[in-house]
C-alpha cells in the first residue's frame, strides 16, 4: 500500500495524527492534497454540519464548546473548525480558544481544528471545507464551524453548513438596524447570548419585527426560531440543540439537506475548476511577462487590459 | 466618433449621466465595459482614495459626510462609493444614505454611487474599483469608500483605499478583544465615534494597548492615530481630516502612495485574468458535461475530482 493509501486508510478510521497530517496536506495545498480528497470523497456526506457565526465577541466559542458537550453526552461525535482564532499581535490562539482545547484534550470524540483565515475572502478560510470532509470522511456525526460574521461577507458558512446558527448579544441592537442581507438571509436559528444583560428583550423583539418582513426564500415554511442564551453559564443551551435537531429534521423532510449538499458540489466544482486554470495560465514564462510589465513600468503606454489581451493570446 | 469613445469623452469632462451611464455598463459587466475601462485608464491615478470601514452602526455614513463638506470647502471634489446601503428588507437605500443623498444633490463636485455588495465576497463590491476608477478619471479629487467592515475579511478596503479609516464607538469594547487580524492590521487611523457615550476613553486605551504590540508592518514608521469624534455633531472631524492628510503627506514622503498603487494594479490583473480564464473555460459544452454529471448523480461513481480532471482534459 502507498503512502496515501495508508495515510486516507488511518483517516477513515479516525487516527488522530492521520487527520491532523491530511489536513496540513490540504491546508498547505501539497501535491498529495488532490489524491488525498479524491479518495476520501465516497466517505463524505454523513455528517451534520452547523455553523456558529456572528460578530466578535458574541460568545460564538462558548456557545460552540457547550454545544459539543451536548452533542457528546448524546454519544456523538463531534469535529469543530475553528476559523481564526490566532491573533497576529499574540501569535496563538486566543484564551476562549486554548480553554477549550484543554477541556476537550481528553476526549478522543472531539477533534478540533484551529484556521487562519487571513489573506482569505469571507468569512471562512480557504481549505475549511476540505478540512470539514476529512472529519466527515474519518466518521464524526456532527461538524461545528465556528467563524467571526458580520453583515454582508459571510455568505459562506451558510453554503458550508447545513443549519446556520448566527448569534447576537443584546447589545448588537445598533448593528440590527443596519445588518442587511448578511446574517439576516443565513440565519436558520437566532441566539441572543449573554440574555442576562439589558437589552435583551428588545433585541428579540427587533428580530422578531425584521423576520417578520423577511421575504421567504429557500426555507420554504422555516421560520427562524430566537433562542436566548447565557451560554457561560449553560442556560437556553439544551433548547438551542432541540431547535438545531428540529432544523435538521425539517431540512430533511423536505428533501433540503440533499439540496444544500448539492449546491456546495456545485461550489466546489466551481472553485476547483477555477484554482486549476489559474495554475495552468501562470506559467513561468507569463509571470515573467508579467514581472517586466511591472518592472519596465509599461502601464504608461499598454494599459493593463490590452496587457492582459496579449498576455491571454500567447 | 464612435459611441464608446463619446461615452469617454463626457465621463472625462466630469459628465454626470455618462459617468451613472459608464458605472452601470461596468457593474453589470456589460461588453462595453471594458473597452471603456481601457480608454478611461490613462486618467486614473490622481485622485486621493480614503476607505472608511468598520462594524454595522459605528457611523460611517454620517462620517463619510462631515469628511465630504469639509473637502467640498477646501474646493476639492469628492466621489463617494457607498457599498450595500441597499436592504434586501425595505428594498431601497437606508435612511441615512437617503438623507446624504438629499444633501448633496444640488452640488455638482460630489458623485454618490452606491453598490449592493451581495453575493460579492469581502466587503467591498466586485466593481467598486472599477467606480472608483470611473470617479477618478473623471477628475474627482477625493474618492471616499463606505463599507461595513469587520475582524477578517476586510483585507478588500486596505488595498482598494490609500488611506483606511476604522471607525469604531465606545461599545466596540468587547470587539477589540476578538478583533484579530482584519481591522487591526488595516487600520491606518483609528476613529471612535459616538465619543460622548461612556466607554470612549476606555476604548480609546485599549486600541492604544493594541498597537503597542503591533508589528510594524509595510507602514514602517507609521503609528495609526486614534481620533474621538461625533460625527452627527461634527466633532472631532476637522482633526480626522488633518490626521487623514498627515497620512497623505507619509505615504508620499515615503514612496509608499505608489507601492499601494502597484499592489492594486497586480491585484486588478490577477482578478481580470480569472475572470477570462473562467469564462473562456465554461463553454457550452462544458456546461452541459456538468449539468448531466449533476442530473445522472454521476458523483457516487466519478468523484468530483476525477471528474475535473475529465473536463480539463477536453
Amino acid at each position: 500500500m502507498d503512502k496515501i493509501a495508508y495515510l486516507v486508510e488511518k483517516v477513515r478510521k479516525g487516527d488522530v495524527s492521520a487527520m491532523a497530517r491530511a489536513m496540513s496536506l490540504v491546508e498547505n495545498e501539497m501535491p498529495q492534497a488532490r489524491e488525498i480528497m479524491d479518495r476520501l470523497y465516497p466517505r463524505t456526506g454523513r455528517a451534520y454540519r452547523v455553523g456558529v457565526t456572528g460578530p466578535p465577541g458574541a460568545g460564538k466559542s462558548t456557545l460552540t464548546s457547550q454545544l459539543t458537550r451536548r452533542f457528546r453526552r448524546q454519544g456523538k461525535t463531534v469535529g469543530i473548525v475553528a476559523v481564526d482564532p490566532t491573533s497576529p499581535f499574540t501569535g496563538g490562539a486566543v484564551l476562549g480558544d486554548r480553554i477549550r482545547m484543554a477541556e476537550f484534550a481528553t476526549d478522543p470524540g472531539v477533534f478540533i481544528r484551529s484556521m487562519a483565515s487571513r489573506g482569505s475572502m469571507g468569512g471562512l478560510a480557504r481549505r475549511t471545507q476540505e478540512v470539514a470532509d476529512i472529519l466527515d470522511a474519518a466518521g464524526k456525526d456532527v461538524i461545528l464551524f465556528e467563524t467571526v460574521g458580520v453583515g454582508q461577507t459571510e455568505l459562506d458558512i451558510a453554503e458550508a453548513a447545513d443549519t446556520t446558527v448566527v448569534v447576537l448579544v443584546p447589545e448588537s441592537g445598533d448593528a440590527i438596524q443596519t445588518m442587511k442581507a448578511g446574517l439576516m438571509e443565513i440565519a436558520d436559528i437566532f441566539v441572543v447570548n449573554k440574555a442576562d444583560r439589558e437589552g435583551a428583550d428588545r433585541i428579540k423583539m427587533e428580530l422578531e419585527l425584521m423576520l417578520q418582513l423577511r421575504p421567504d426564500a429557500e426555507g420554504a415554511g422555516w421560520r427562524p426560531p430566537i433562542q436566548l442564551t447565557v451560554a457561560s453559564r449553560g442556560e437556553g443551551v439544551d433548547e438551542l440543540l432541540g431547535k438545531i435537531e428540529q432544523h435538521g429534521r425539517f431540512l430533511r423532510r423536505n428533501g433540503l439537506i440533499e439540496a444544500r449538499r448539492r449546491a456546495r458540489l456545485i461550489h466546489k466544482i466551481h472553485e476547483l475548476v477555477t484554482e486549476r486554470l489559474k495554475e495552468k495560465f501562470w506559467t513561468e514564462e507569463r509571470r515573467q511577462k508579467f514581472e517586466k510589465y511591472l518592472q519596465e513600468r509599461m502601464e504608461d503606454t499598454v494599459s493593463p487590459y490590452s496587457f492582459i489581451d496579449e498576455l491571454m493570446d500567447d
